[in-house]
């Protein structure tokens, strides 16, 4: 048995993303790495898995990792085939991104990044997933070095007694521009959607979802929001026990 | 203004499914209806939105309600259009469902019909998902009339301070045979994947995600599996707060 520590590593902006390309490239100075990754754009897929369809996976080799492979299915797919299927022995652990952008405060539901990694909690194996908080294709990941080594550190020398899930968003800023890490809550906020209406060459409308996000909390110093936005790398503990427990009691009157 | 108060229908199973169209029906009973739901099946697409394309909705005449759509998203992308697009005012409620199968424990975490009732809570929509117990086609839903009405009732009658989701399971049994409508919470479970490899005509494989699904806590009695299992109709109100508050100060110590 290989007692060399295993690494899953997984995204959602696809496998050939810069964001990955980094990933992997981190955490195989530490252990395994076996990348199982989408093959292509998978943003906003949130938990969503593959029912309907079948899935179908390809070796592919950018990562010069110990395996890898490029997968037709969502994030969640990915996390499911590499622990179920492919990987010869269970993951210490599962990294997920590095995303390009943010995924604060309520972002984390719609986000394949995060449920790639919530999923592996869900697996009982300690996720988590990297966002830093700049969009562009050429976003410079070479300050996040110093912050993903220090996670995946942590994280591997660290005995959990329950599953864990982090949430790490990386300010877009030089290395020691960063005011340090910190965990916190993620904020209340939302989108307002504003879709854009657009007619097709024969005249029929199509729609593109677009919008605003409204943070609810603006200032309140312990949140994601703010804490990234004071430089911060934020470090939020996600749960997929989505059971509302303070409403129980009161739901249970309404049906008395 | 119209005073009528207005409910917006959608599902996972598609516009067409027998579990929508007998959910519309009731609801119809109450208020004004607007149904807008995907034009195919949709099942374990979790809170996925559709950003990568673009976003299609016909009108349609299967449901005889106000306003009826089929959209060619996801649920999540249904209740989003719905809410900031289509409606002339923001609805009282949302439905979604009745979807072909449950939701029980981790379910709801890869469930659209309980994506799209989450994603209305996130709008401050009260929101309920219902799913019968029974995957079949044929299932017959009129057992669930009685608990439809009765969660439409209390929800349209109470006044609620904070948002709130309900995921409603009813089992699969005749109206007298229930024994009841339990608050409670969701059960601790898991899926153990076996993926299903098969080869295409040119022998290259393909994967179908399949599996067993194990309850962690097998007898106990707080718990959704627990309850349905005896004859009961569970309520389990749900959070989009994914924040795990209970390890953020650990989580804290382990950056310090």
């Amino acid at each position: 048995m290989n007692s060399k520590k295993l690494i899953l590593v997984t995204n959602d902006d696809g496998i050939t993303a810069p964001g990955i390309l980094f990933l992997s490239k981190i955490a195989k100075q530490f252990a395994d790495v076996c990348v199982i990754a989408p093959d292509k754009a998978q943003s906003g897929m949130g938990h969503a898995i593959t029912l309907n369809s079948t899935l179908r996976i390809e070796q592919t080799n950018l990562h010069h990792v110990n395996y890898e492979y490029s997968c037709s299915g969502t994030p969640v797919d990915c996390v499911k085939l590499g622990v179920n299927k492919f990987l010869d022995r269970k993951p210490d652990m599962i990294l997920s991104g590095i995303n390009h952008g943010a995924n604060l405060s309520i972002n984390v539901i719609y986000s394949g990044t995060m449920s790639a990694a919530l999923e592996g909690s869900i697996e009982g194996i300690p996720s988590v997933g990297f966002s830093l908080c700049d969009f562009s294709i050429d976003a410079d990941f070479s300050p996040c070095e110093h912050v993903v080594k220090q996670v995946i550190e942590k994280m591997l020398s660290h005995k959990f007694t329950e599953p864990v899930c982090l949430n790490v968003n990386i300010p877009k800023l030089k290395a020691d521009e960063m005011e340090g890490i910190k965990a916190c809550r993620a904020a209340r906020g939302n989108w307002i959607e504003e879709f854009d209406e657009r007619k097709d060459p024969s005249g029929k409308p199509y729609y593109w979802l677009t919008g605003k996000f409204i943070n609810f909390e603006e200032g309140n110093p312990d949140t994601d929001l703010y804490l990234n936005k004071q430089g911060y790398v934020t470090v939020v503990p996600v749960s997929f026990d989505l059971t509302n427990h303070g409403q129980v009691k009161n739901i249970a009157k309404l049906f008395n």
